[in-house]
């Protein structure tokens, strides 16, 4: 059962999020690290209540944020026992002093839950090039820390930047007869276009896993969810996304190719693929988001390459917010993308409708499509007419929003 | 010296555009293609007295328009006597009808200038997928054979779609003693990110050189040029830039190598420069331009590329727009381009400010910039610290007029 959360739900808050599985727990505080005074909650810390197995996906960005650096570093062994998240600065272009900040907020967490700083992982994002208010940020570690408790929902608020909405998702699944949970939140609005990983995602389960594999399952699922959306093409420098698995309900260790293994990737992919499709529904300014399934296509890769180019592209992008069926724009897309295309085979329908084949528009299908276009969510398929392979990105729309968020964020 | 003319100037007309060189003339006239009566002249002649060596570099995209496919085939000889171009309609992914629609429109206008329809070149504009009014068409062309006279900024004027201005540029040089001209026009505002050429531009001169050497200047002047900027990422399907060459002033034959040649070389690339700028400042709701210069790039195709991903970046465009001296967006950019980039010996200025160096950020810097960013042309220069090599890109900012064009384009 998939259990999706999009604005806050109190009343259901155990059952969604990071503290859906057994032995975790969260604790928040305000830092005011945009020094503004005018926002709430702006740290969180997720605590597993024994040594998790522990894997990640980060930025392929090589411009890379020192708390990026310092979970990488810390990942190397397999094992976490906490996560540290701040919002509103991305210690990211900050020099050495940034990663020494980032240390010292594995070594603040670390004594909070009395293990060692390098089984802390570090998470930041919000403004790029400033450096911590640290003076502000160690005591509400330490605040966040005598206050955990199973409230997850108060973490996915904690982490939101310009999100207008916390983002979380949670599964529950029976190995061996016993009951087991994951639970994910995210967060991300702007600058999205993931590779290899994603914006900030963590994810918790109760499952007993080893880090191997748990980072095997990750890579996949990240591979099938947050690495198919776009909302602007700008691959951030603090993408990361954080797993955590600890065993807690005691059932027996999955086994590579098992099939409880199998049971546990499939919900591991519907959470990501949840908390994905949240992310870009709360893109900057989107309005709508579209679905892009390309068919046809001569190999996955350039299926993938061909759907996130149209993803992507502006004149798309914008054509989808003023509800204009401008096929021309998509198919433009497909042919800069690189992706082999045979026009005179292609196909191009937009909410089930066909308005191109074989070369030329389908008489009278435009008018048909029209009215289509005011739905939140819009379909487009392409086939290439060249193959046999397909895939799916995800994108939302380009309003004038977007535009006055990002002309005004930041200084 | 360099003529460049930006809006309409009647008085000087004949000095600048592609009516500069001796022995070509323009005919414009109005086929209504839009089906609106809302606008002027939409289809223009470029016509030269004699047979002129002619090449052309087109778009990249797989998705070809039927001009583009009809121009590449009359190429083939490296002979032209005229071009007949259409604003309104791309005439493009209209199948073998369309096909037929661009032959017919060499057709017509080769029977007015007495010359094999091979030896007319085809070029349109405008909106993707529809087929073209033909019987409007096709009295237009008569139309405009009728009225050839040297007005250049006329066929300027008919070739625009969502431009706001015409775009002209035109030098002079003297070889062996004798003066010759070349003169340009071009369109394009969106759907500007060439690759292999750009938009529609026209090139004329009365210089005296075969099609071989012609097509190689033209070549190397547009990778200098157009290729370099960048409106909306989007790859046109109609992307052309064609020249003619028809020796009107009788001078000796350009060779290869010569210092003439190079003369001649100089002034493409400086009419072409121009053009190009145009285009970027005319650029779909673009309030101002920027340059980005790259230097210490291991080579020079990983200096263009990391500037053009900078140029493309909706978020440095929206910060541009929004007088936000961002560099850490100009930097997350460059780190997702693929150049390779030493983040410890990376330097990055704008205006002349230096805001980021070995590793963080310039104390103070940022203030200082911040008034300098009201400025209509904005400098951004990014030091890699990796090589030697540099290039330069230009781009436009991203503002809420270029969602509001684009939403409300087409259907």
């Amino acid at each position: 059962m998939a259990v999706t959360a999009g604005a806050v739900r109190p009343a259901v808050a155990d059952q969604g999020g990071v503290t859906a599985p057994a032995g975790f727990q969260v604790g928040v505080a305000s830092a005011d690290i945009r020094g503004d005074h005018a926002h709430g909650p702006d740290l969180a810390l997720i605590v597993s209540d024994r040594p998790a197995a522990a894997a990640g996906v980060f930025t392929s960005n090589i411009v890379r944020a020192a708390p990026v650096v310092i979970s990488q570093l810390h990942l190397k062994r397999g094992l976490a026992r906490a996560v540290v998240v701040n919002s509103g600065n991305a210690n990211a272009c900050t020099g050495a002093r940034g990663l020494g900040d980032a240390l010292r907020m594995a070594q603040a967490t670390s004594e909070c839950v009395d293990c060692a700083p390098g089984e802390v992982l570090v998470a930041s994002t919000g403004v790029i090039g400033r450096t911590l208010p640290m003076e502000r940020i160690l005591p509400a570690i330490a605040a966040a820390g005598s206050s955990l408790a199973r409230n997850g929902h108060e973490a996915a608020e904690a982490i939101m930047t310009t999100d207008t909405m916390s983002k979380q998702a949670a599964e529950a699944l029976v190995l061996e007869g016993v009951e087991h949970h994951l639970g994910g939140m995210a967060k991300g609005s702007g600058m999205i276009h993931p590779e290899m990983a994603t914006l900030l995602a963590f994810v918790t389960t109760d499952v007993r896993i080893g880090p191997g594999l748990l980072s095997e399952l990750l890579r996949q699922a990240v591979g099938l969810s947050f690495n198919r959306i776009s909302v602007d093409g700008d691959t951030s420098t603090n993408d990361c996304c954080l797993v955590m698995a600890n065993g807690a309900v005691g059932g027996p260790e999955l086994r590579p190719g098992s099939s409880d293994t199998e049971l546990f990737a499939a919900a591991l992919n519907r959470v990501l693929g949840s908390l994905a499709q949240q992310v870009v529904a709360d893109g900057e300014g989107a309005t709508r988001t579209f679905s892009v399934r390309v068919t046809g296509a001569v190999d996955e890769s350039q299926a993938l390459l061909a759907a996130r180019t149209v993803t992507s592209s502006p004149l798309v992008k914008t054509a989808i917010h003023g509800g204009d069926p401008n096929w021309g724009r998509i198919l433009a897309a497909v042919g800069r993308s690189g992706a082999e295309l045979a026009l005179d085979r292609c196909r191009l329908s937009i909410q089930g409708e066909e308005l191109f084949a074989f070369g030329q528009v389908v008489d009278g299908a435009v008018p048909r499509v029209v009215p289509l276009l005011s739905m939140p969510q819009i379909a487009i398929e392409i086939n290439l007419g060249a193959g046999e392979a397909e895939a799916t990105a995800l994108g939302c729309d380009l309003s004038s929003d977007y535009v006055r968020i990002n002309a005004a964020y930041s200084t």
